[in-house]
């Protein structure tokens, strides 16, 4: 494959396709974007299912197909073009890739459960309201597992995995819009939150921003988005 | 670090070890096995969580320290070793690294939370059977969505993602003993089933047979390990 092509990122704004496009600005990678309109479930749309057949967001179309995942993503591209990771033969690959995959096969999906909780329980409120109170607790055990292991990694930062943890730090703070929020307070980690903080003071998170409407601190202090384009769910 | 070492993986019968102690057997890699006694909690001792915060089985110490994640090991001895997965620059790695993603992240997780669902509703068994319900669905659906996938991958078999798809599909028959298994069919999903037929004619699959107890088919027909020593739950 060329070493630059432009890739093409289906997103929806403060989706984790945001993780990806922060990953791809970051690294120079030349891309254009393709707006999944969530309001009109156009991700559930045969042609969507096309590229992705689980109906997710984000999807990156490159030489190689249509990749998704957003772990998968972000290792790809720190594997092929450098700059986003640690490469197979650093020493501290191994360390990274636990983490990245802690990221993905653990604090995410809680994540998801937390957005969706009626895939899990039926339609009772109450059943949510319990199945939110229980993964909060579990989140809050993970952050301050990951808050530990970060302070200990020693590859250049920021890496994809930085953005990955970033992306569900703000979501924390900020999805559901309806539930208490006194769980999850960034400040009580103390090495995410300056990665966080870090992350803020990059060119791709200002064009971030301004891309899905997020905010001057998306992930200090973040807000709910107000999109330019399309809307987040 | 040294091309050959002697891994130890810290392993429990029938969990997800199982699918490392797979790849490292298959890939000729020498290793020891620590036994976690799981009767005894053991995974939760002080001296575990020093090697795995998370208290997970499997753990693969290493010269990069102590590896976890099963997704994460199984990609680090493909990129460390070869023989386990297409490499870095192999043109179907994109292919390859979303669906170990996926497995990781969606299928995986599914499962755990079918053999633990007390910890996403508390007590209430039918709280419990309603997310098993539920899960059985959404794990159904997965196995669809993997089987039609697999049946267009393009890298020599089998990688640390056929043995790890294989290791779900047999928690799908096995766990947990106490409910009906109507919901799930190997022969339902023609392209994993050759792929559990295959795993079957290793010789790294005796091995695992005969270390954990799994029988004779413990892919295509399992049934609940015996093994001679320690306990899978």
């Amino acid at each position: 494959m060329p070493a630059r092509m432009t890739y093409v990122l289906h997103y929806a704004p403060d989706n984790a396709s945001l993780i990806v496009r922060l990953a791809l600005d970051h690294a120079g990678l030349p891309f254009e974007t393709r707006l999944v309109d969530r309001a009109a479930r156009a991700q559930t749309s045969d042609g969507y299912r096309a590229l992705n057949p689980n109906g997710l967001i984000p999807t990156l179309e490159t030489p190689q197909g249509a990749l998704f995942e957003t772990g998968a993503i972000l290792l790809w591209l720190a594997d092929t073009h450098g700059g986003l990771g640690p490469a197979p033969d650093h020493p501290h690959r191994g360390n990274w890739l636990k983490w990245l995959f802690f990221t993905a096969n653990t604090l995410h999906p809680a994540l998801r459960m937390m957005f969706y909780p009626e895939k899990y329980t039926g339609e009772d409120r109450r059943d949510q309201a319990r199945l939110r109170r229980l993964l909060q607790g579990q989140i809050t055990t993970n952050l301050r597992t990951l808050d530990a292991a970060a302070a200990d990694w020693h590859f250049p930062a920021p890496t994809g995995l930085d953005f990955y943890i970033a992306g569900c730090l703000r979501w924390c703070a900020v999805y559901p819009a309806d539930t208490d929020r006194r769980w999850f307070d960034l400040s009580a980690y103390r090495t995410l939150h300056q990665m966080c903080l870090r992350i803020e003071t990059l060119p791709a998170c200002a064009t971030l921003q301004c891309a899905e409407g997020l905010g001057d601190t998306p992930f200090t202090a973040p807000r709910a988005p107000t999109p330019p384009q399309g809307s987040a769910t």
